[in-house]
C-alpha cells in the first residue's frame, strides 16, 4: 500500500467513528427530547471525539501526508481525499487542546444563556457569554489563519475556498435588487392571500402525507428514515443511512410539508454519492453552499412551482378537504408562494430570505473585525433589518435573539445559506436548458430525470471538487447571481400580477 | 489510586463504549427495520467491539488485576468489581480477535437472514448462517472452557456460575410435573374462555394504554422510553437511561399488555441500581436468570393477579368499551390466565413457559455436543414439541424460526428464562411473607412498596452478588423449584374450578 491508500484506510476508522458520533446525536435530537438528565450520552459523544481527535492528530497521519504529498500519480479522486485529510489534519493539530476544550464548554453555557435570553427577550442575559465566545472564535481564526482575514477563515470552516470579499463581490451587487424587488411585489394591487395557510391541519396527516411526498421524490425509505425533532435537520449515520427529520405546526403546514422537502434535498445529495467514496473522508456534500443549493431547489424550484402542485394538490386536498375541497389550486399556489417582510429567517419566503442572510454576513464581518461590539447587536440589527426590510423587530427575541448559530460559536455559517440559493438558481437554470420537460414532468408526479442529473453533476462526487469548480464544471462559469434574480423576476411577476 | 481505583476509572471509559454499542444495536432493532443494508451499522458495531476488546486485553488490565489482588482491604463492591473484571478479562483473552470480529459480522448477516427467513417460513434462508453461527460458537466455548462441556461454559455468560448439569438437575424434576399440571388443567370441565382477548382491540389504543399501566409501576419516562419493535427487549444506553420496546396484536392485546409489563420489569432492575455502582462493570442485572426474575415476577406476580385487574380492569372498559363495557372482571381476570398449549415462547402462559424453555434447552445441549445437525432443527423442534405440549407447529414460522437469540449467536441463554420463573417465585413468596398487604396495594393501584422491596434487596445491588448468593441472602435457601409449582397450583386450581 502506498501512503495515500493508508491514509484512505486509516480515515475509514475514523469515517466510523464519525458515524457513530452522527447516530449519538441523531438519538439525542430524536429520542432524548423529554429526558431529565442527558449526563451518560453526553460522556459518550466526549469519548468519541476524543478518540476521532487523537486519531486525527496522530503522527503517522501527518507522516503519510508528506510521504503521499511526494506521490507523482495521485488520480483525481486521490488528490481531493489528500486535499481534505490535509485539511482535516492542519484544523486539529493547529488548535491547541485548550482553546478546543474552552470553545467546547463556551458554547453549551452560551446555549443555556441564549436560550434564557431568548425566553426572556433580554439580550443583556447573552452578552457577556456571546462576547467571551466572539474572542474564542477570532483566537480560532488567529490560529487556523486558512485566510489572511479572521472573517474569510471563519468562512472557510464551512465553505472551503470562499472569502469575505469573494462573497461580499456576490452579494453586494444583488442587495439593492432585492430590496427594490420586495418593494415592487409590495406595490401590487392583486398580492396573494395567505390565510388558506393559517387554519388547522391537522399534524399527524401532515406527516403521513410528508411520507408520500419523500416516496415520489425518489427518497429511498431502504436507505433512511424521516421523524419528527424540534428543529429538522438532516444526518448521514452511514454511508447509506442518511435521516431527516421535520416539525409540524398545526395552524402552517408549511413548516411541515416545505421543511420535509428541504431536508429531503439535503438527504439525496448524501444518498447519491458514488459507492466508491463510501466511508471516505469525501463522503459528504463539498460545502454547506452546494449542499444547501440542493435543498433549496427542492423546496423552492421544485416545491414550490405550479408544476408541483398541479400534480399534488389534489393530494392534499383528499387529505384536508375540509380546508380545500373547494379552494382553486392557483390561489393555493399563490399562497405558497407568498412575499412578505417579516422577522424570522427560517419562516421567511425565497425572496426576503437573501436579506435576513446578507444582515447576519454584513454584522459577522464588523463583529470579528472589532468595528462594532457585541453589546451594540440589537440596536444594529433593528437598524439594518429597518434598511433591509423595512420593518423593525418588537423585541430581540424576534431579532438578534432568534438564531442558535452565534451560540454554538459558529459564525461564518450564515452566508452559506444564502450562497445555496445562488448556487442552486445557476444549475436549476442549466437543468432547465437540458431536460426543459423538467416542469412537464412534476405536473405528472415524475422526478427522477431532475434527481438523475443532479446525481451525475453533483452527487456522486461528494467532496471531490470544490464548490468554485463543480459549479464551472456544472455551468460553464462562475457563481453568478444573476441567475437568482432572473429566476425569481419570472416567477413572481405573474404571482403578483405585474 | 491504588489499583482497584484505576481498575474502575479505567473501565468507566469501556462501559462508554459499551453503552454506545448498546445505542447502535437499540437502534439498528427500533429504526432500521425496513432497511436495505446494514453493512455501515455492522461496521460501525464491530469497530466499538474491537476497541471494547482492546482496552479489556490490555496488559495494563492483567497487571492491575494481580496487583488488585495482592490488595488486603477491599470492600464488598471492590471484591465484586475485581471478580467482574478478572471474568471480562479472560473471557476476552481467551478469544482471538479474529474470532470476535467473526462473531459480531455474523451475527449481523445472520439477523438479516433470520429475519427473511420468518417472514417466508423458510428455515433454509438461515440455514446457513447459522450453522455458521453454531460452529463459531462451539468454537469460542473451546476457547473459553470456563466448565469441562462447551454447553456449560456458553450457559455460564449468561448465567455466571450455573452448568448444564445444574439445571437440569432444577429442571428435569419439574419437567414431569408440568406436564402432568398442563393435561390436569385441560380435564377441567370449568376453562376459562379467552375469545375475549381475541377480538379487534386497537393498535394505538394498546400503544398507549402500556403507557398508562408503565407509568403506574413506576417506569419513569425521563431515563427511557418505550417504543415499538419485532421482538420487545430491554437495553440500557446508558447508566440513566434503560428504555423498552414492545409490539401490538390486534386481535390479541395481550402481547403489548404483558410484554410492556415484562420488559417494564427488566427495566425497573437496571433503573434501580445504586448511583455508586453507575458507569462500573457492576452496573448491570448480575445474571440473566436474576433480570427474568424480576420481569417475571411483574408480568406474571403482579400483573396476572386478580387484584391487579381489580384495579385495572375500568380502564380497560374505558378504552375498550366495545370489547369489554359489559364483560365481568372476574371472567377477563380467567381469560388472562389461561392455559393453553401453543406455538409462540413469548406469547406462552405461565405455566407452559417452561417446556418451551425445556425444549430449547434439550435441543441446544446436543446441537452443541454435535449429536443433532443444524439442518435437522426444523424436525427434531416440532417432534420435541408434540412430546412436551402434545401440539405440533404448522410451520417453522410458529416453530424453530421463532426466536431471534439463535442468531444473534446466544445458545445457552434460553435456560436462564425459566430459571427467571423460578427465581421470581422464590423471590415473591419471601416478600409476600414480609409484606402480606401487597395484593391490596396492587387494587389500589399503588405498586411501589414492592418496588422498594425489589429495590432494597435485588435492584440496587446490580451485579455485586452472583444470582446464587443473592438468592440465599433474600429467601436463606438455595433455588428452589417447590415454590413455583406451588404458586401454579394455589393459583390455578381456583382459576379452573378444580
Amino acid at each position: 500500500m502506498n501512503a495515500i491508500e493508508e491514509l484512505k484506510e486509516y480515515f475509514a476508522e475514523i469515517m466510523r467513528l464519525h458515524y457513530i458520533q452522527v447516530t449519538l446525536g441523531w438519538d439525542q435530537e430524536v429520542n432524548m427530547q423529554n429526558y431529565k438528565s442527558l449526563e451518560g450520552r453526553s460522556k459518550q459523544v466526549s469519548l468519541i471525539e476524543k478518540l476521532i481527535h487523537k486519531r486525527v492528530t496522530s503522527e503517522k497521519v501527518g507522516k503519510l501526508i508528506k510521504e503521499a504529498e511526494e506521490l507523482a500519480d495521485l488520480n483525481e479522486i486521490e488528490s481531493a481525499m489528500l486535499r481534505e485529510i490535509t485539511r482535516e489534519y492542519n484544523l486539529a493539530t493547529k488548535l491547541p487542546e485548550k482553546l478546543v476544550t474552552e470553545i467546547a464548554e463556551t458554547s453549551i453555557l452560551a446555549a443555556k444563556d441564549w436560550r434564557e435570553a431568548r425566553a426572556k427577550s433580554d439580550f443583556s442575559i447573552f452578552q457577556n457569554i456571546l462576547e467571551k465566545s466572539v474572542e474564542l472564535q477570532k483566537e480560532k481564526a488567529r490560529r487556523l489563519k486558512t485566510h489572511p482575514d479572521m472573517y474569510s477563515t471563519l468562512i472557510d470552516l464551512y465553505e472551503p475556498g470562499a472569502t469575505y470579499n469573494w462573497i461580499a463581490n456576490v452579494f453586494n451587487p444583488i442587495k439593492p435588487k432585492l430590496i427594490d424587488f420586495v418593494k415592487k411585489l409590495n406595490y401590487s394591487s392583486n398580492k396573494p392571500d395567505d390565510s388558506i395557510l393559517r387554519k388547522y391541519y391537522d399534524p399527524d396527516k401532515q406527516f403521513e402525507l410528508s411520507f408520500e411526498i419523500i416516496k415520489k421524490l425518489n427518497y429511498d425509505l431502504g436507505y433512511g428514515r424521516q421523524d419528527r425533532s424540534t428543529h429538522p435537520f438532516t444526518s448521514s449515520l452511514a454511508s447509506m443511512d442518511t435521516r431527516i427529520t421535520t416539525r409540524t405546526s398545526e395552524n402552517y403546514p408549511n413548516e411541515c410539508i416545505f421543511g420535509t422537502i428541504h431536508e429531503c434535498g439535503h438527504a439525496l445529495y448524501e444518498m447519491g454519492i458514488k459507492k466508491e467514496l463510501h466511508d471516505t473522508i469525501l463522503c459528504n456534500g463539498t460545502s454547506m453552499g452546494i449542499h444547501e443549493s440542493q435543498s433549496r431547489m427542492w423546496e423552492n424550484f421544485v416545491g414550490r412551482s405550479k408544476e408541483f402542485w398541479m400534480y399534488w394538490y389534489p393530494t392534499f386536498q383528499k387529505y384536508f378537504p375540509e380546508n380545500l375541497k373547494n379552494y382553486p389550486m392557483q390561489e393555493f399556489y399563490r399562497a405558497v408562494n407568498t412575499v412578505q417582510p417579516s422577522f424570522i429567517r427560517v419562516n421567511a419566503d425565497e425572496v426576503t430570505y437573501g436579506l435576513h442572510i446578507i444582515l447576519r454576513f454584513e454584522l459577522e464581518k464588523e463583529l470579528i473585525d472589532g468595528k462594532i461590539q457585541v453589546k451594540e447587536l440589537p440596536q444594529l440589527w433593528n437598524s439594518k433589518f429597518e434598511d433591509l426590510l423595512g420593518i423593525i423587530p418588537p423585541n430581540d427575541t424576534q431579532g438578534v435573539l432568534q438564531d442558535i448559530h452565534w451560540s454554538m460559536g459558529s459564525i461564518g455559517y450564515f452566508p452559506t445559506y444564502f450562497l445555496g440559493n445562488l448556487y442552486g438558481a445557476q444549475i436549476y437554470q442549466n437543468v432547465l436548458k437540458k431536460i426543459p420537460q423538467l416542469p412537464e414532468d412534476y405536473r405528472k408526479g415524475e422526478f427522477s430525470n431532475l434527481l438523475n442529473y443532479l446525481r451525475e453533476n453533483v452527487h456522486q462526487h461528494g467532496s471531490v471538487y470544490r464548490a468554485s469548480d463543480l459549479i464551472k464544471r456544472i455551468t460553464g462559469e462562475e457563481l453568478n447571481p444573476n441567475y437568482f434574480m432572473d429566476y425569481l423576476e419570472k416567477k413572481y411577476y405573474p404571482i403578483y400580477n405585474l
